[in-house]
């Protein structure tokens, strides 16, 4: 927990700090939870995942409000939190039963948490929207809730930066080694153009964009070197 | 096995080619073998890695060939062979059980598709001491093996070769997601340290130091992206 620790420490020391609630109790509550929660799925969403997208959050909340008038845009509590759980009710990975309700596991957590109601029902839009296939299926949806939660803007585009660039090239090798039983690395070279380098242009905010930017061009000469290094075999 | 035959078509072609024995039967034969042994086995050691080797192998001995006078040097059967076995006595995924006798994989493949006794051993040898972790406990003992059997430096920079550049990176993430579990990525980069980047220094033939040199430069590149994007995490 010392990397949660150290993000909310730079949280609170950022120009929106202000903003937080006086402690940081409920985070940290909920970042064990996620660990936890985060332990069943392999390494290219683990808790490393979780804390790189806490981290990104961070830095585009704050490059955002800097360069914003409307400094209540976004609401830190809300990033914060959906930034730790947005892998948490994910459909890759089936969540392990809860209970006999149809609660899920993110508002389980909160509430445990002693989150509001409001608080609970933001997080559960925010991270119920942050996937690229939910809004592949249905972009108006994502553009109606983004109205709403703003803050989807900033984890989504965490998210996705965080599927690009070295790591993201290491996260799906990854997922096709643990995940994809019989499928060959081919797979994952197919996955950056099938999806990785769309994500650029589906980025929502300007900080967002910046660093798509520098992160897709190293998906383009990772390929360049993929193909080359494969086309031997091709003779 | 297309791939097989488009590659053997193209050893046939090559200036070394009226080494090779008059027919692709027994090379057939070991190949369907090891295509079904490889299907075992996880993306980062299948039966792609083999024909990448293969056709490294081969590349490797054509340039070889031109620049020497020693033109008798290799024996193309040798190596063809033992790029094609390489992996099947590998000690990281244990072999299905053969037979109640000690006879190796590779020596049961070798003899069912007709290879002579003297064939069986000179590859059997080959393969054996083709790995990282053989010759770094005891490098001397690669030495004396290269000096009977010269066809292990082909075949030992070939697979070097796959271990390392974009292929070599997406290999390490898949072997950790597949293998490792429990296990980070930070694992597959640090693996990059250890391991990858010091075997350029371990090539052993000139063909094989000039390509480990712009794939080693990859990796070079994709650590420092690697430790960039990681490092927000460190805030």
């Amino acid at each position: 927990m010392d990397s949660v620790d150290r993000l909310l420490a730079s949280a609170r020391a950022a120009p929106y700090g202000h903003l937080l609630p006086a402690t940081d109790d409920m985070f940290r509550s909920v970042a064990l939870e996620v660990e936890a929660h985060m332990s069943n799925y392999d390494a290219s969403h683990d808790f490393h995942h979780i804390l790189r997208v806490l981290a990104l959050s961070l830095r585009i909340l704050e490059s955002e409000y800097e360069s914003t008038i409307d400094k209540d845009r976004f609401n830190p509590t809300v990033v914060i939190l959906s930034a730790l759980l947005h892998d948490v009710n994910d459909k890759k990975y089936l969540p392990p039963a809860v209970d006999g309700h149809q609660t899920s596991k993110v508002t389980l957590v909160l509430e445990q948490a002693g989150a509001s109601r409001t608080l609970v029902a933001s997080v559960e839009e925010v991270v119920n929207h942050v996937s690229y296939s939910t809004e592949i299926k249905d972009p108006s949806k994502v553009q109606g809730v983004l109205q709403i939660h703003p803050e989807l803007a900033v984890v989504q585009d965490a998210d996705r930066i965080d599927a690009i660039g070295a790591i993201g090239i290491g996260r799906t090798f990854t997922f096709t080694g643990a995940k994809l039983q019989g499928a060959s690395m081919q797979n994952s070279r197919e996955h950056i153009d099938e999806k990785l380098e769309r994500l650029e242009g589906m980025m929502k905010t300007n900080t967002g964009k910046k660093m798509a930017r520098e992160r897709t061009e190293r998906l383009t000469v990772f390929k360049k070197w993929w193909d080359e290094e494969t086309m031997l075999v091709a003779v």
